[in-house]
């Protein structure tokens, strides 16, 4: 046997090996996470969106509201665990006027503690330049006046633009279950509940209740996915331009000149390209957050979740895919449409992109370790640039929340580096050491003590870890099928096909074992919760807290503090 | 314009209006179908299976049994609507003993009814040919005896053989959908609730409890499905050779001189293709049955249903594809690996079998009505072959039960081709119009007379139907669109496209506003009913009945009434 098909047999025991490793590690994973996420429910407080449900779709007869009528049905059914309701509220107009009532109260306060009096006066015309020299005070006192009449004015009228849907809040955990778990009325696209988020992660803005308008967006949603991916492959196809010299200087002749001296040549292809790729990358997590926030999530949460799964997808497309292919292939977009020829397509392709990728972990990935996770460049760039335009106000601190949606599937997609290309160019595995181990002292840095938590995920991310790790393995599978097929060793070839079959088996196995822990917390913890917060005395504040956690922060009242002399009247304690 | 170009035309606007008209019907049905639902759980007397659930992987510890396991958790979980349980127990051995038993009784039953004094003696040695002449009574009197000895034993040896399963009785039909919805223990895997049939439908022999057992038990059913249907490709392209007189003759030339005969060859190439197809079919539905018990499923009904789908799948695959592709590619097996390729190949094969299905339609549906349902010709041909061996005891008459899994494939077969050949070959039409309104006036007849309905399936059976028919309109308009493309008239063919799209948005919307009123009954029905049987004086007699109703009729103490002198001892009232 020569030597060469002897390594290749040793590919293919790495092969099986790291399958089982990975597949190991994985199932040790997701029970040590799942068993982490029951224990964390046991050791928490009551916390209201543990006893509420959102409901959608509440039928409104012609003779009474929206809150009457949700009253009505969960008093009837739920005569025992009913606490109360709030009805939400088409609020997006009132929620401009508050934002620039608020804005304009700290520049108040800031020009108040501001010292010097030449500043505390502006012209009133064009642009501050022209007209008349009036006191900074009055002008916004003024302003902030007729500001927050409006913002009551709007309030009141608000109440009667019900959506709708409510936040409907029971007395114990199991009622919530029950009420989220059951179907309610007769017609399955009424009464639709849904876990209620954390009252201060609700959604507020893009809240659509009809089942019909929230299908018809998620379908939008999907073509305009589809479209923002394609039009990514343009960028995609430059830059791929750039990493094969040879075709930018056929199509482009006058650049040949330069293209031959070593050192362009060399940056060019070496960090160029990858480097691109990463500006444009950066536009892309706003545009899947918009993109989920547009489905009809009610949380961002739930958009940050959806817009994780969309950016991997993405990511692995756009980066993994439309690279690895685009030299050969990319051009006959239809290869897809027949299976049997994608292993040898892959294993063709892929091993051509290795030093590629090697170039992508360095650049893109160390990189954006240092610069937009340990050193938040982007943040620091964006404050900079707006500073100027938006004035003092901005100088308070608002403490970052983790963007999951961007850092997730970053780290995802080296994952899938490392475990396409682990038998293909070793290579990329010191570069990948050298990510992990910064990855982990960063991250850690960052988790515990810059970034706060907007809202608890309750590991919740993990089955998305899981989905793409098994997506590997099997993507992983295909290429040593179609590389032992190129080589001539259709043994191997063949002998590899039962992995990816069971690897598939093995994750529907983890799907039945754990994935349902991560959707919802069984009976069992339900009731002993329950069993404990009756013998909590704080229980009865708590209710009392429940039953107003849901309201549109919009429609409170608005309580700006005013210790100035002339702005004494109690006007703005007044209610609605 | 052509004039050929114009009917072509024509076509395409027959599509989108038949597409139009049928989808109308099937939401207009599907609504139907679930408010009859709902309205007859409405009218429903309190019945057993509204009130219990299964729950299987009980974990029970070393320490105790299973009953006081269940009693201990349903007892704290449950404990205002618990009522009882019943553990299942292995009792595949005690079946066969009291079945033999209860054959014995009956024959013995006959024989003393006999009044020729010859027959109530036989001998007793090889084949009752030699030996002594014995009483048969006596000689019968002393088996059943023993018989029934041993089945006391075996229940007392059974009681202890435990599944780790149960049915577990709640008071209200709520709490039995808390627990049917609401997972139970932290692991998944464990505590699994199922909806409980009807007792009389439980399926006792096939009791597999284990989570894991019943998937890998599921995996193999779904490879030996596989099989099956490849292993069926036999006969239809046995079936295929006799269509195909021409390529007969190729293969065996000393046939030309019968084959050229006029009526030979009428015969050979209209009706016995059919014929052979629909004998080797008639084996297919207790095929179909015995893989769907291996499933785990635990009553007839569920049976069925599985069974009812394989065989849908199964007669769409191997009547309509494979008779449809194999003249032209059935040896090219791989070509669905080419979706791009499929609307042309069946474009191109489909017409020209457009004689073969008509042909089909007389001899396997107008045949198969009159033989199978109306004069229910095969059990009759059993039961006159069965009776020279089993003796007079099989003279008792059982109402038959209606086979689902065999009829309604057949029914949805001919839709698929209506739907179909509707505008390739519209000879089909009036052969297919003859069929329903045979079909109905039969059918009506069998259901209203002759079937005594052995379960209750609630309309569940609908959403196949809807599923079946939505697949004949895609595969109608990937027809359509290959038949324009042939035609030269891709205007036609691209403006097509859209049709499948929106079929299946349609049916999306379907699913979500009607199947999950088939899956379950909502809150509202539940609890409407529940508060009725409170003030129904009869609940307290309903709940005894309740918490026996799930015994295994096995474990059942035997009951044969002994009129005779000889056997007056009250020996057989003695229960385990």
């Amino acid at each position: 046997m020569p030597r060469f098909r002897l390594r290749l047999w040793v590919h293919f025991c790495a092969v099986y090996i790291v399958s089982g490793v990975v597949c190991y590690l994985l199932y040790y994973e997701y029970s040590y996470i799942s068993s982490k996420r029951i224990a964390h429910y046991y050791s928490s407080k009551p916390q209201p969106h543990q006893f509420t449900i959102l409901v959608r779709g509440i039928p409104v007869s012609s003779g009474s509201s929206c809150s009457e009528t949700a009253e009505k049905f969960f008093t009837e059914y739920y005569p025992s665990t009913y606490l109360s309701h709030s009805v939400v509220r088409r609020t997006n107009k009132l929620q401009h006027l508050t934002s620039d009532a608020k804005k304009l109260y700290r520049r108040l306060a800031h020009l108040k503690s501001e010292t010097n009096p030449q500043r505390r006066s502006i012209r009133d015309g064009f642009c501050g330049l022209f007209g008349h020299k009036v006191n900074v005070l009055d002008h916004y006192g003024k302003k902030l006046e007729t500001l927050e009449d409006n913002v009551r004015m709007e309030q009141l009228s608000v109440a009667g633009k019900e959506v709708p849907a409510a936040f409907v809040s029971f007395k114990s955990r199991l009622g919530a279950a029950i009420a989220l778990h059951i179907q309610q009325g007769t017609n399955p696209t009424e009464w639709v509940t849904e876990r209620a988020p954390e009252p201060q992660d609700v959604h507020w803005p893009f809240f659509s209740s009809s089942f019909i308008k929230r299908w018809i967006s998620m379908l939008l949603v999907v073509v305009a996915y589809a479209a923002v991916t394609i039009l990514f492959l343009i960028p995609v196809v430059i830059v791929q331009g750039l990493t094969n010299l040879e075709q930018l200087e056929t199509y482009f002749p006058f650049l040949e000149s330069i293209l031959s001296l070593t050192v362009v040549s060399e940056v060019i292809t070496g960090y160029l390209p990858s480097l691109i790729l990463q500006m444009f990358m950066a536009f892309v997590p706003p545009i899947m957050i918009m993109l989920s926030s547009m489905e009809g999530c009610i949380s961002f949460s739930q958009i940050e979740k959806s817009a994780c799964t969309k950016m991997l997808c993405f990511t692995i497309w756009n980066i993994f895919f439309a690279n690895a292919l685009s030299g050969t292939v990319l051009y006959r977009f239809d290869i897809f449409l027949d299976p049997k020829e994608i292993p040898g397509i892959l294993a063709d392709a892929v091993p051509a992109q290795a030093s590629f990728f090697i170039a992508y972990v360095v650049t893109s990935g160390w990189t954006s370790l240092l610069s937009s996770v340990l050193f938040r460049l982007s943040p620091l760039f964006c404050s900079i640039i707006k500073r100027p335009f938006s004035g003092k106000d901005s100088d308070e601190l608002k403490v970052p929340s983790i963007p999951y949606h961007s850092h997730i599937p970053k780290v995802l997609f080296f994952g899938l580096l490392g475990i396409t290309y682990f038998f293909l160019a070793p290579l990329i595995l010191p570069f990948l050491l050298v990510y992990c181990c910064l990855g982990y002292i960063i991250y850690r840095n960052q988790l515990l003590i810059v970034y706060a938590p907007k809202y608890d995920t309750g590991g919740r991310f993990w089955p998305t870890v899981h989905n793409s790790t098994i997506f590997s393995l099997v993507l992983m599978h295909i290429i040593a099928i179609g590389i032992f097929g190129l080589k001539n060793l259709s043994l191997a070839s063949s002998l590899i096909v039962p992995l990816p079959i069971l690897t598939l088996l093995f994750n529907e196995y983890c799907r039945k074992r754990f994935l349902p822990i991560f959707e919802d917390y069984p009976l069992e913890c339900l009731i002993k919760k329950d069993r404990q917060d009756q013998n909590d005395p704080t229980i009865a504040v708590f209710y009392n807290k429940l039953s107003t956690a849901y309201e549109d922060p919009a429609l409170m009242p608005i309580r700006h503090p005013r210790s100035t002399d002339d702005h004494n009247s109690p006007l703005l304690q007044a209610g609605v």
